[in-house]
């Protein structure tokens, strides 16, 4: 039987953070660096995140981090996979966020989307995702997603990648 | 720690069958006596069934299953409850469902609510649930909540419960 991978959706297929940057840049004209970004967490830099977050259109207008959808479509042909992604914080981001996989995966089916708060009640083999509490709680192998949060910060137990192509280097 | 429950939504605490027949009766006039319904599947016995799944307002408006209000407060104090509900297949049900909960259960934070499509993916100790495709797969404890589509049909190794009273009688 194949192996379950669990893949987490923002900040390791949609780049939430081009969204920060750019609904913040409209707003107040403000540019980002790396730097700026580097090892902080997305709400100590974005100071009206949580405004972004409830916005429609939000979720819905991510660009896709660039590599994801063939590395998905490889990975999809040889694991039991499952896009598992926390929205039930912000709910208009539930249709948003099936929306936007329809369009951008849609090789994926709804059986393979997972919409939730906690990640603490999922169960697999191996997980992809950017954030620590998500990964902390995981029984089974754990990849780190680099995005500007985790940047420098000690991996702890989780293997980092930079790209999907490490992913694929990784898992295929 | 607390034991992790999960419930289902539609046929669990959600009055689906209600649903259903009024969404028939509505349209054809047929009024089903619950003979009609007992050990059949739903598809088998509401010849317009997906068309209604994929109409607007009909998880939003599904009655409430009684008693599940008053135990899921107490089973809430108890357990580290997750409400886990197939939506994806039915995307417009996302947020309606969402909102239902919200409606009626004001208790439940939006940590405790999953939306999938397959329940494979969920870890937790006891399971209730009125579908053995669900309960089959799950690695605790489950018991299945009698409806009229498994009205009749071997438990096989769940226990089945006919009221929320028998669930508390079961897990309080």
């Amino acid at each position: 039987m194949a192996l379950r991978l669990i893949i987490d959706m923002d900040g390791v297929i949609a780049d939430i953070y081009a969204q920060y940057a750019r609904f913040e840049a409209s707003e107040s004209g403000i540019k980002r660096s790396c730097e700026d970004l580097k090892g902080k967490s997305e709400s100590e830099v974005f100071r009206n995140l949580r405004e972004y977050l409830f916005t429609r259109g939000f979720f819905r207008d991510a660009p896709v981090i660039p590599g994801s959808i063939p590395a998905l479509k490889e990975l999809n042909a040889q694991y039991d996979l499952f896009v598992v992604s926390s929205a039930t914080e912000f709910p208009q981001s539930l249709q948003e966020k099936y929306d936007w996989l329809q369009e951008h995966f849609p090789f994926l089916s709804w059986k393979q989307m997972v919409f939730c708060g906690s990640k603490a009640i999922i169960h697999g083999d191996i997980m992809i995702d950017d954030h620590f509490k998500n990964l902390d709680s995981f029984s089974g192998r754990t990849i780190l997603f680099t995005q500007p949060h985790n940047d420098g910060l000690p991996e702890k137990n989780h293997v980092r990648v930079h790209s999907w192509q490490e992913v694929l280097d990784l898992l295929v």
